[in-house]
């Protein structure tokens, strides 16, 4: 647990007027607890929970296949273990509830995450709790980052970004996606990261497709490569993506890569706290507009516990910049019928301005293979 | 689109008395659709939806960012494409089925994943739709596999097989758990797999931890390996375990791992039509329980879609088996403060027994590595 973290949700809870919040996502379990129980994110059923009182009780409730592996790691006295099967994870969460002298508290809990059937069982077993959505608290509290998760990202955008461009630099004319893929996991996991999100490989015809795994096609000379991926760890996603191409690049693309590149460095230098998010999407549109292609409806995104969060930098959305925030920003092009480049960068809000954290692999020129 | 699978969801949907069900976890969509829609398992308000009626006709909602990849995959006619940010998908979905004339219907919804938020906007938008779970006739569906699942099912046992083999192969003193993850993923991709699950490679004492993805920890003389993954392609999974030690085991250690794989053989020669599950698990436990250490509530369990389904075979539940199941037994124990040692084999159910999928690497005599 980072007392940081709780400190801050505690102080949102008090603000909001509430008696308590409860995790439940694997994000959010991880955010209080410190903690990925490990099969919550892969069995939805397989529900693990964490109350945050606004007097700073901490009760979390798990599985008992997992019992030995989160009582090792989590650290939280008040642990409830539920059996698989035959008692329902809901039960244990009301009980823990009502035990915290609750059951008629305002309670907000993830209604974007809760699945209907259990909250119907929530609701019968509480019947006089005050219900409310926690999702927008966890999310605000979760877009400014403390010295130690940001300690983590930016080691993990540094580890991603070496992963991608070793992979890219691997590649060869007859060398399938799905090999390419192999090069990218070896380097990511030996560098220190336990898991992976999103991982694009995407050449040729099929790079004009967003969020497309490897398959089995052959790089062929002209090609252009895609590859993004997210590296995990403790929980925690940084996503870098490049380009590169197989042989030579036609002029059009050098010169698609030059206004994606220039693009890069204008968003860098326009966050910093204080700015408007959709201005900064407002002034890269001007910048990419000078291409003719149509743009996808942000250009940045926060990122954390969750591989998009917010802020968004975009279209939609209204909010201003502040001091610890991290995210990506991604300038790409999708042209239908022909190809796709995208890169994209880990960032941080500093004091002053941003830091660029996924600085390993150079793209000013635009990557070539052989 | 696999036309076996709308044909046994129509007569389902029938059987149950109801107008259309709707699709909306990941496995479902991909159930129906016969297709992955890249990002709705990584972002959760990026939902995707499959409508399927009783006179069978099919409708999809998916996310604008995956226009592009949904048409050119699904083959989906009915297509319903919301923004992201501007549109709300559950608002799309009461649209799709207020044009299929099931506004007065009775509608069957996955009540499990679908989050509280979006039941009540869709309650909201469709007050006179009875609504009900969907969860269940999928759940029963799925566990009969079709020819063209079964297919895929067997070739992915046998890669993910492999890959685990070739890793725990090339274990060595002084390498890390991390290594190993890179040797069984480039192999497991290689072999064309496009993902995977629930990575577990616990070396030493970490082996005694269910569900522990690898760490920095270094192979040591005398360590027991624990190494499982779910391979995944096109959505599907196959998950298969293996146990090595490095240099020699106690004598301790061979008598367990020859209990499990003679438990190994019993649920093998077990498992067939007719048989009872909560019967296979009982003689298992026979068997298991001349080592004297406790069992995991379950002996095996179906995959497909999803990395568990029903039926398990275990404490809990009743069901009988059925030609067509496919699934994994995992003898298996965790020894706490110890160690732990686990054999995880793919199975599918023919009509007179069961075939074992992961044939390929030797599970007869304890691993050994150097």
């Amino acid at each position: 647990m980072d007392q940081e973290i709780i400190a801050r949700l505690i102080n949102r809870i008090t603000a909001a007027g509430l008696d308590a919040i409860v995790a439940l996502s694997p994000e959010n379990v991880t955010y209080v607890s410190g903690f990925v129980v490990p099969s919550q994110s892969l069995m939805r059923w397989r529900h693990a929970a964490c109350i945050v009182t606004s007097d700073g009780k901490i009760s979390m409730v798990a599985i008992d296949m997992e019992a030995t592996t989160v009582k090792a790691h989590a650290g939280i006295d008040d642990l409830r273990i539920y059996r698989e099967f035959s008692d329902d994870p809901m039960d244990k969460l009301a009980e823990a509830v009502k035990d915290l002298k609750l059951d008629h508290g305002k309670v907000a809990i993830e209604m974007e995450f809760l699945p209907a059937k259990d909250f119907a069982t929530l609701q019968k077993n509480l019947p006089n709790v005050n219900w409310s959505a926690a999702d927008p608290i966890f999310n605000k509290a979760r877009q400014i980052k403390t010295a130690g998760e940001l300690a983590l990202l930016r080691s993990l955008s540094k580890l991603t970004d070496n992963a991608i461009g070793t992979a890219l630099r691997s590649a060869k004319i007859g060398m399938s996606e799905m090999e390419l893929a192999g090069t990218l996991l070896t380097t990511l996991f030996a560098g220190g990261a336990e898991s992976y999100k999103l991982m694009i490989i995407a050449s040729g015809e099929r790079s004009e497709f967003p969020n497309v795994g490897p398959s089995a096609r052959k790089l062929q000379h002209g090609d252009i490569i895609r590859m993004e991926i997210f590296g995990q760890k403790s929980g925690y996603l940084t996503g870098v993506c490049r380009t590169a191409v197989v042989g030579d690049a036609t002029a059009e693309q050098y010169k698609i890569w030059s206004n994606l590149i220039e693009c890069k460095y204008l968003v860098l230098e326009l966050i910093k706290p204080g700015a408007s998010c959709p201005e900064i999407y407002r002034k890269f549109l001007e910048k990419f507009g000078q291409l003719g292609f149509d743009p996808i409806s942000f250009v940045a995104h926060g990122i954390g516990l969750h591989l998009h969060e917010e802020p968004y930098m975009g279209r939609y959305g209204n909010e201003i910049v502040e001091a610890g925030m991290v995210g990506a920003f991604e300038p790409l092009v999708y042209i239908p019928g022909r190809f796709g480049m995208q890169n994209k960068d880990m960032f941080c809000v500093t004091d002053k301005g941003c830091e660029l954290l996924s600085d390993v692999t150079p793209t000013d020129t635009l990557l070539r293979v052989a």
